[in-house]
């Protein structure tokens, strides 16, 4: 029996599991990749304390940070969670663990498009992750659909590959933080197209083209050799609501400033609760503020 | 016209600052001292992403990095703040500021323990920073009083000097963190008497003894060099109570979860909240809702 189980290995289940680790609650950290999303991120520059440094070295120094302590860890993937009168099972597809309380950092995955021919072209010009996948693309255009601040530090950041990257949005005007909307605009290879969607990617064995709902510079075909969608994440929140945990309209769960759900025993942190600004230091702080709970609650 | 004036300068004045910085926000932190409260702590092992460092430098790292961005500083007191009907004047003994929005983070100060012998014999053996003057105390007899997990933290550093450390505390049991509670156990320098006031502090030109409101082995004089006093913090809120913003009844003010008051145009954030699990790295999370907040506000 585990005194706290953390279902995701994301920034805010490693804060989690380090500040459970110094409490000396009997942890086990389960999540399919160790540091979750952000080690898609090329550039952090926004977690205080460090100026600048990669994803997945900021993963690596939480990771690190939480294995000075006593904390078990198991890569796989969390496939059910059950309520029992005095805890939690929390099963994956190879095993099943008891645990007195729960802290849920499962994060996002990524959202798809939906247009025509991005399965078909998936990893052959369609891809979600800039970092991973941009780096081919050297010398070619890059198109990339989305208007967020990732969208636009997705899009700085394979201006370093391609020779031209197209920013596609659906609205009126992308909206990153200043700082990178500035960026963006003193950066030549960039090219916005607001109010447009992508209908359609198309190509032979690879992508050559995707297809607008309106015409740009006299063509609804705008040629291309690569398509990166960051349009936003979907938040995992499935196995939460299934146990009856309260979530708002956007899916996310619902915490209070103790990281507490509506489910005795059950804490939540990080990108998939309802915080308005999600960022990676909010996600871990508010995962110290779930280990605390989790402490107060099995003491 | 500033768009943003963060009082205080501690951790969580500093994360405001970059976050705010990194927004574009006209910006001006003003604080007596960089960094605030945890430069009196000698380690830090509790800050995610850093195993293990100084207040100081935990301190220099956050003020480096706000630094990066546009951010003006002044090493000054505020000492008074007033509402205008479109926004804030901030006051100094020296100057005086107007701001849009104001991102209050004054922090905390130590409480005096009110005994005798305390202010005769303040500096003469009667301390409050373990870290600023244990030094001295080499191969010395120390009493600290206070049970808390700052308290056990500055016993355990005054080992390093000390030839043995008493712990005082009024209540039946200190209440460290368990990993501190561990090593305080463990320490063979370290001697608790529970349920236990100091009521007199006494000497010559030194601190020579404590006296104690019921015997301990035998005696209600307890010989020692110095007693170093760790029994909380008093919430720097006057100025915002004085504004009408809303405090709890231990004087912290009252935050939601996007670090909004009570008073628009009024965030606050770090150890002056109430928050029930006051971190360092759980006031920086606060301090950056209080940016983004700020930003929205001002947009």
């Amino acid at each position: 029996m585990y005194d706290t189980i953390i279902v995701g290995a994301g920034v805010a289940g490693l804060g989690a599991a380090m500040y459970s680790g110094r409490f000396g609650l009997k942890t086990l950290l389960i999540g399919e990749t160790m540091g979750g999303t952000i080690i898609l991120t090329d550039t952090v520059e926004n977690y205080p304390g460090f100026k600048k440094l990669t994803g997945m070295e900021l993963a690596d120094k939480l990771k690190e940070h939480a294995l000075e302590y006593d904390v078990e860890v198991k890569e796989q993937k969390v496939v059910d969670i059950e309520k029992k009168e005095d805890g939690f099972v929390v099963k994956t597809a190879k095993e099943e663990f008891e645990t007195k309380t729960v802290i849920y950092a499962t994060g996002t995955k990524v959202k798809k498009l939906g247009a025509k021919g991005e399965e078909e072209f998936s990893n052959k010009g369609v891809h979600y992750c800039a970092l991973c996948d941009g780096p081919v693309y050297q010398d070619k255009v890059i198109g990339i659909i989305g208007g967020s601040d990732s969208a636009a530090k997705e899009a700085l950041l394979l201006t370093q590959y391609g020779k031209k990257v197209y920013i596609i949005y659906r609205k009126e005007k992308i909206r990153p933080e200043p700082i990178n909307a500035e960026r963006v605009d003193k950066n030549d290879k960039i090219e916005i197209i607001n109010n447009t969607n992508v209908v359609e990617i198309k190509g032979d064995k690879f992508v050559e083209s995707v297809v607008l709902d309106k015409e740009y510079k006299g063509s609804k075909e705008l040629k291309l050799d690569a398509v990166f969608i960051e349009i936003g994440h979907i938040v995992l929140t499935d196995l939460a609501k299934k146990l009856g945990v309260e979530l708002n309209k956007k899916n996310e769960i619902i915490i209070d400033r103790e990281a507490k759900t509506n489910l005795s025993g059950f804490f939540a942190a990080g990108d998939c609760v309802d915080t308005v600004f999600k960022q990676a230091i909010t996600g871990v702080g508010e995962a110290v503020s779930a280990a605390y709970s989790a402490y107060q609650y099995v003491k």
